[in-house]
C-alpha cells in the first residue's frame, strides 16, 4: 500500500507541500461562503501542564515575573509580568500539527529525503513550514459514534470506510477535494467514561486509499488518527502516520478536540464550516502545537 | 487619560475580555464576506533562534530525535523525529499577543484586580484563555508610510491620529466597532534601510481614545505599538500598554509581520480582510505565541 | 520547637549561612587527613531523563549537535557535540542540596526574611549562594538498617534519636561539631524489595534538637530527611525541612545515594570520610543539582 | 601529531575514561595531605543569566514557586519555593567540564568510535558519566601572567611550554603524573582591563607532547585551554579540543575561574593544592557544570 499510494513526484519532485497542494485558494472562499452564524469553536485542548498517563512529559509554563518582580523590567513606572513555555511537539494530548519531516519509512521522509536531513539541529526539508501562511479551507467533521448510534468507539474498535461513509451519508456531506477532514470516534466521551486513558481508535488503512481517492488535505482525529495500541501487520504499527504522512505527504493533526464542536454541529445540522489553523513558524520543525478555528 | 479610558465596570465586574467584547458574531459573518481572492499570508514572523539586538533570548528549538535516533521510540518499524520548542512569550521580536495580565498600573490589572493575582504559578485573571476560542474578525490595515508617502517611519517619528485618519483616506476604509487594527510603520523596510535595530515607532497616546472611540477590539503593531525608545510622560513610559491593555482591555499584537501583507494590499486596492488567529491555551498564560492569519 | 530551636541571632543578624557556621577550616584539615584508601565516592543518583512515580517531572537532556550535526559550528574542520539540561531543582529523586530559602514557615524564612524576598525572579537572600565556596568536611554516615540488623526502614518506620545513637555505637563513631550528617534508612534497598515507590522513611522530629546540640552542618538522608507521607502535628507535615532549615538553618541534601557507600564503609569498618561538594552558582537559587564525593 | 600523541588503544580498547587514568588513589591520599589551612576557594564563575558578549545563549533560572506561591504544592502548613534551571553545557562562560564525547576528528570520538555514536537522544560512548565518581587529586595551578611579571596574556599571546616551565620553576613546583592542571592566563585582569571581551589566550599546541610526557589527567584554564579566535594549521582550529580530547582522551575545564586562587597561592607562597570537583551525573551527556573546588 505504500509503493500504491505515494505522492512522491505527483506534484514536482521539489514538493515539499504534500497533500496540501489540494487546498486552492478557490476552497478558501467557498470554505469562508460557509460561516453562518459567526460563533467560532476552538479545536485545541488547554496545554496541560500536570503529567498524565498519555502526557507523561507535560508543557511547561514558567513566570519569569509574576506580580511580585513586575519592576523587574527597570523601568520606572512600568509594571509587566512575562512568561516562559516549553513543550514537546508530539504525544499523545497536545494538540498539534505533524510536518511531513515527522515520520520516516525505512530511512526516508516524503519525497524520498533521507532520515539525515532531519538533523539533531533541525529538519531541513518537510518542515512544518510547509503550513507558514496558515491552513484555511472547508472543514468537516465525521463524527461516528453519532452515525453509528453510540458515545464512542473503544480503542479495540477500528474506524473504517464504512464508517466514514455512514457517517457522511448520516450528515448529508461527502468529503472532497481539499478538505480538512475531521474524524471523531469519541475521546472525551470515551474518557469521561472510563475516567482514565486506555488507549485510542483511530482510523483502519483501509481508509487511506479512500483518503487518496476524496483528495483530502489535511486530516485531524481526536485520537492520534491511528488506533492503538496498534494492531495489524509487522513493521507497520501507526500506518496512517506511516503511510499517510511519507507516503502520501498528508499533514496529520493529533489529539484535536472535537467533542464541543461535535455538539454543535449537531444542533445546527451542519457538520461543514470554515477552518483556520496558524502553526507556529518553526523554520526547522517537525511540527507545532496548534490552536485550530472552526469558524462556524 | 488612564482615569478617563477604564473599561473596568463597561461589560461587568466579571469582564476579562475587554475590548474583545466589542467582536460580535456578526462581525465575523461580515469578515467572511471579504474573502475574495482566497489567499492567506501569514502574520507573523519566522520564530528566531539566534540571538538578535532586538532579541537578545531567542527561541529555543531542541531536536528530541532527528534521523539519526528515529528508532528511539522502541516501537519496531516505527521512525519518528520529534522535538521540543522553548521561548520567553513576550520581547521584541516574537510575534506574540498580550494577555490583560500582562501589565499592571500601579499593582493593578484590568477590572482592578491587584498585581498578586499573577502569581508565580500563574496567572489567575485576565489570561490568555480570553482568547481561547480564537480571534475572527474583520482586519484593517493602516500603513501609515504609504499614506504619508515614505517608506517607514523612524524611532522618532510617532503616529498620530492624524496619520491614522490620513491613512484610512487613503484606503478608503474606515475602522470601526470589532475591528482588528493592525497599524503598520514600517518596521521590515527601517530594519532594512538600518541593517540594524535602533528601536520602534508606534502610536502616540492621543490615539487611545480614538481606539476606544472607533470601538477597536484588539490593536496590533509590526512594532510593540508603542514608540521605543520611549518618550513622554514620567512613569508612563509605554501608554498604550499602560492605558490600551490596564484600562481599556486592549488585547496587543506585538511584532506583527506586516510587509508582505502590505505590498499585496496595496496590489488589490484594499486594506480589510478577515483575520484569524488561535492563541495558545495556556491557562494561567499572560501571552501567548501567535501565527495570525490574514485571508484576502 | 520551631521557637526553641531558632539560629535566627545565633551568629549575626545578617548571617544567611545558619549551621554551616558550624564548619571551621580546622573541620577540614581534620576531614582531610581521614583520606586513607584515596577512593571516592559519588553520593548522587544518575539523573532521570525518564518520568518515575517519586520523579514525575525529569530531567530534560537534549542534544543540540549530536554527531550528525557535528560541524553546526561552521567553523572548518571543529567538529563538535552540544548539549542542554534542563531540571527543577528539588523533588523525591534528583540529588539536590536545598538552600534556606527553600522552605518558609508561616510567611518567613532562616532569619525572619519575608517570603517576599523569595520573587519570581529569583531569591533576594538565603541562596545557594552561601556554599558556593563548596562544602568540604567530615562526613559521616549513620547506617540505621544495619545498626538495627534490618536492610531499610519502612516509610511507617521513623528514625529516632534511639537509632541514631544505636548506630554511633555500633559504628565506634560520635557526630559532633560541623560534620556533615548522612542518615540512611534503605531507600535503595527498600526500592529493590518493593520494585516501586510507596515512600520514604526519614528522621523523627525529636532529633532535631539532638542535631542542634551535635552542631551538625548538613544533614542528608537517602530520602529527603522527613518521612513521607508525613505524619504528626498538624500544620508541620515537614518537620525537619520546616524547623530545620528555617528555625536552624540547616542545609539539607535530599535524595543522597548512599548504598555503595554504606556497602563499602561496612568493608573498611569506618563511617567516617572526608566530603567534598560543590553547588552550582545559583545567585538567585533556593537549591543546587549535586554530585557530592566522599573520599575514603 | 594527532597520530603521534593517541591513546586509543594505551590502557584497552574498551577505555572510556583516557588521561583520567593517570588519578590513582595513591594521588589522592598525597593531595589529601596538601591540605593546610582548611580553606576552600571555588573554581566556578557564578551562572550568569543575563547575555553577554561570550555568552550570548545564558542560563534560565526560573521560580516555579516564588514566595508568593508558597502554598502551592497544597499540603497544608507546608511552605516552599522551587525553582528551575535550564543551561547550554558548553560555551565560552560557563564553567564546564568536556567529557571525550565533546569533540570529533574526521568523524571520530577518543577510541575511535564513530561520531554517530553521539546521538540525538544522547552520547552512547565516551560520556561525562567517565568521571561520575567524582575528580579528585592534586591540583597545580600555572599562573603565567605572574611568572611572566604582567597581569595578563592578551588573545595574540600564546602559551608556550617556555611559559609553563617558567611558571614551574617560578611556583617551585613540577606538573606530574594525574596532576589536574590549571593554566591561567589572565582572563579575570583582561576583562577587567578592556571592560569587553576580545577572546582568549591558550595554550600552544606544542605543549599538547607536554602534557601527555607528563602525564596530566584533567586540563583546566581560564579561557577553554585553546587561543581564541584560533590561530594555526588549517582544519585544526582548536589543536587543544582536537588532539586534547580526541586523540588523548584528556578531559577539559573550560571558563575555571581562577583569579581568586592565583591571588591566594601567591599569598600563600604554594601553588599545589587539593582539587574536588563532581561533575553532574548526566548519563548520556557530553559535558557538565561544576563548581570545582581547591581545598588548601
Amino acid at each position: 500500500m505504500f509503493e500504491a499510494l505515494k505522492n512522491w513526484d505527483r506534484w514536482s519532485d521539489a514538493d515539499q507541500l504534500g497533500a496540501l497542494n489540494h487546498i486552492t485558494p478557490d476552497c478558501r472562499v467557498k470554505a469562508a461562503h460557509l460561516v453562518a452564524t459567526g460563533e467560532t469553536i476552538s479545536l485545541s485542548h488547554d496545554l496541560a501542564t500536570q503529567p498524565m498517563p498519555e502526557d507523561p512529559r507535560p508543557v511547561e509554563h514558567h513566570m519569569l515575573a509574576s506580580g511580585d518582580a513586575r519592576d523587574s523590567n527597570g523601568i520606572p513606572g512600568y509594571e509587566a509580568a512575562r512568561d516562559h513555555l516549553a513543550l514537546d511537539m508530539h504525544g499523545l494530548f497536545t494538540t498539534h500539527v505533524d510536518a511531513l519531516s515527522h515520520m520516516f519509512v525505512r530511512g526516508e521522509m516524503f519525497g524520498g529525503r533521507p532520515a539525515s536531513e532531519v538533523r539533531s539541529d533541525g529538519a531541513r526539508f518537510n518542515t512544518v513550514m510547509a503550513m507558514a501562511e496558515g491552513v484555511v479551507g472547508r472543514g468537516v467533521l465525521l463524527d461516528i459514534p453519532r452515525a453509528r448510534d453510540t458515545s464512542f468507539f473503544t480503542p479495540a474498535e477500528v474506524v473504517t470506510i464504512d464508517d466514514l461513509e455512514a457517517a457522511e451519508e448520516s450528515e448529508h456531506v461527502r468529503v472532497g477535494r481539499g478538505d480538512i477532514l475531521l474524524v471523531m470516534w469519541g475521546r472525551e466521551a470515551r474518557r469521561k467514561a472510563t475516567q482514565g486513558f486506555d488507549g485510542f481508535s483511530g482510523l483502519h488503512a483501509e481508509c487511506l486509499p479512500w483518503l487518496q481517492e476524496r483528495e483530502v488535505s489535511v486530516l485531524g482525529s481526536d485520537g492520534i488518527s491511528d488506533p492503538m495500541p496498534f494492531v495489524g501487520t509487522p513493521d507497520w504499527p501507526f500506518p496512517v502516520h506511516q503511510i499517510g504522512i511519507t507516503a502520501m505527504g498528508l499533514h496529520l493533526i493529533d489529539n484535536v478536540a472535537l467533542q464541543k464542536l461535535g455538539n454543535r454541529c449537531a444542533q445546527l445540522g451542519t457538520w461543514e464550516f470554515m477552518f483556520s489553523m496558524g502553526p507556529l513558524r518553526i523554520t526547522k520543525g517537525t511540527g507545532s502545537p496548534v490552536n485550530p478555528i472552526a469558524i462556524l
